[in-house]
């Protein structure tokens, strides 16, 4: 609760921003970045395009805290004023800088477009700034020491920004950096928050001085663990944190901090030679199109059918016409079929399948909307299958069915692996 | 871009704000109210429980704008600290209130349980300001003007802030009222922002005195548009910069306001009777998943098939291995007969198809990654085909591509429709 004086602020720009439909999320991913660096986030702020509100934003912000990072408005276009904001703010000149010019020139050149000419105006630089390379777009960051001030301008857009600090901005904060925390992120899948809370209560009573943050999206929870001091005892106090939400959860902690669920799952299939194939029905290619998000997927993913009709679940799957007749599309058996048929058409030996009904209609009494059913078969082993009667929208049915079948998946492979 | 003389700024009051899980939600609310009555949001910020940066954040806010939300910090805790930030702000004392002590007191009592002691700071009021009463809960607002400047502290409990802004704020903005401002948002798929500004430049420039923001993502660019004034004026404003937005890029506005691109592939196909089917490589799913996004969309998807491997586009598309074999998976040949064999098998009347290298790895000299071939396939029609060169990551290229098929073939469906 100091008054920040070794604190950071964080300044998004853009006037959409200031409307009723956008959030500044990027400040959430640097707060983390900062916090592992023994920096706190002591405000932040969005203001608009105009160049006069960012730079009196950029006033108050030197005069509470050291470190000024400044995400938004580097882009090409006539609303893009960061750079000038921060012009005005110092009392310094905007310079071109040659250099970067050719960079963004060659960066269109690449792909065989002529850079348009406004682009220019990216390659100018608040005097006495260094320009920060953007390897994953045309928008170079700054970072400028003016008195006892350090300003960073980032972009805005998350994947460009995120690449940016971690290469160049990362490297130089050691100077303000405090004892670091630590922090460690625990992922379930497919369990609701508030069955992971009750279980995990009896962890958050065992260390009462210890923050326990929980965080759920469609089909994943998240346990946020922090420690403070130096680094080995307080990796050590999040281990035994972990050992113990590990107990109260067993074998549903899939994976901790950057991993991913459908990155789990490859690296099993990986290790253990597996290969996998999909049948998807309510889910439309989601499922497949999760399992491919990891690079080298293609190592182990065969591929998949997204039979959306009844006769594409016959026609390309082998599932009998008679049986969804007499079950229904959204049936164990016909999951179960769908699950062998792919496997067997794409020679992989494991086959997951989703029928559901994701909503809004097509719900029946028997069969409401969230009802879903998963199967997953072997090739030369056993078809297993499961029944979900998942509440909320659309989008969140067919999340929730994707996490829940790579979830089985993961828990199978891991218990073959043992076994 | 006016220096924001009539908008407000919204300050959320909270520590929790400035970490890496909790975003501030409630001025999205706020924002949307105030511009219905014709206030718009010139800066938003989060402060922590400290009063001093508190104050420092109210000075600021009023040196900019004449009217200062502040939501959060109202409650009996330590950390609650907003009334004592404000009266340090205005340099004004802060005065117990016997009633306000009277109502907090039979709140508790009509749930049969004494008031805590420390709900008695819930009683205390900056001196000259008006209590705002607090139906669904026991934090009181406070309504303060000080010279020309107004304050509002809320609650921050989104359904307590909620309803004391409806029932005492809302009433009381009249004053600060301007003409409401209209919202208009047009979308262009597939086309970068740079290539978007730049044909848009001279709109721009005919609309000296409105504010355009141009927002880009993965494969899609949106333009917001705003205008002021009595509603039918405002909108006829609207109407005629569509049409000037419209005449700048022919045809490329795909939908506004809440219209998605794949919403509007739908309609086109409900209303011509087209189906489609789709194959996949790089995309692994996404294409289907972003199809069927859409409620109902089972009245024109057929399926699809995710053709990951060689094997299955020859065995499941019908892709002879030895044109795979001459031209290589990712080629104009391939995704021209991958189109062609998905809306065979499919029986559908369109075909689409991707095929391309994602990365990070795959890449070649002659097909670097970010190559990608597309396809569309018409029962008794043409097939064409598109080479795309695509800047990015994994995500970015899949997410392109995407959004390049999607718009290919709306650009198709509308065109024969008119035909």
């Amino acid at each position: 609760m100091s008054a920040g004086s070794t604190g950071a602020a964080i300044v998004a720009v853009g006037s959409e921003l200031l409307g009723t439909s956008r959030l500044d999320t990027n400040s959430l991913w640097l707060a983390g970045r900062l916090e592992a660096t023994g920096l706190r986030v002591a405000r932040k702020s969005c203001v608009g395009d105009d160049p006069r509100e960012i730079a009196a934003e950029l006033g108050l912000a030197r005069a509470r805290v050291p470190l000024v990072l400044v995400t938004g408005g580097l882009g090409p276009t006539d609303d893009d004023r960061t750079r000038d904001a921060l012009a005005l703010a110092v009392g310094r000149p905007l310079e071109m800088r040659a250099d970067l010019l050719e960079e963004i020139r060659g960066r269109f050149a690449r792909r065989g477009i002529p850079m348009p000419s406004i682009n220019e105006r990216q390659a100018m630089v608040v005097a006495g700034a260094d320009p920060l390379p953007n390897r994953r777009g045309s928008a170079p960051g700054l970072w400028l020491e003016d008195g006892a001030t350090v300003f960073v301008l980032l972009p805005g857009v998350p994947r460009e920004m995120e690449a940016m600090f971690e290469e160049s901005v990362a490297p130089r904060l050691a100077r303000f950096a405090g004892p670091p925390r630590i922090r460690m992120v625990l992922k379930i899948a497919a369990m609701g928050e508030s069955r992971v809370e009750e279980r995990v209560r009896p962890v958050y009573a065992k260390w009462p001085d210890h923050d326990f943050t929980i965080l759920a999206s469609v089909g994943e929870v998240q346990l946020h663990l922090t420690a403070a001091g130096e680094p080995e005892g307080a990796r050590a106090i999040l281990e035994a944190q972990r050992q113990d939400f590990e107990a109260a959860l067993p074998g549903r902690i899939y994976g901790v901090d950057g991993q991913t669920l459908e990155g789990v799952v490859g690296q099993h299939l990986r290790s253990s030679g597996g290969t996998v194939a999909t049948a998807e029905s309510c889910t439309g290619g989601l499922l497949g199109a999760r399992l491919t998000e990891v690079p080298g997927s293609s190592d182990y993913y065969r591929g998949g059918v997204v039979a959306y009709s009844n006769e594409a679940k016959t026609a390309l799957l082998g599932v009998p016409a008679a049986t969804i007749e007499d079950e229904g599309a959204v049936s164990e058996a016909v999951a179960r079929r769908m699950a062998q048929g792919v496997a067997e058409r794409f020679g992989a030996r494991y086959g997951i399948a989703v029928t559901g009904v994701a909503g809004p209609d097509g719900g029946t009494e028997g069969k409401p909307v969230g009802t879903v059913w998963t199967a997953i078969a072997q090739d030369g082993g056993e078809t297993t299958a499961r029944l979900l009667r998942l509440p909320g929208e659309r989008a969140s049915v067919r999340g929730w069915s994707v996490a829940s079948c790579l979830e089985d998946l993961r828990r199978r492979l891991k218990g073959e692996a043992h076994a």
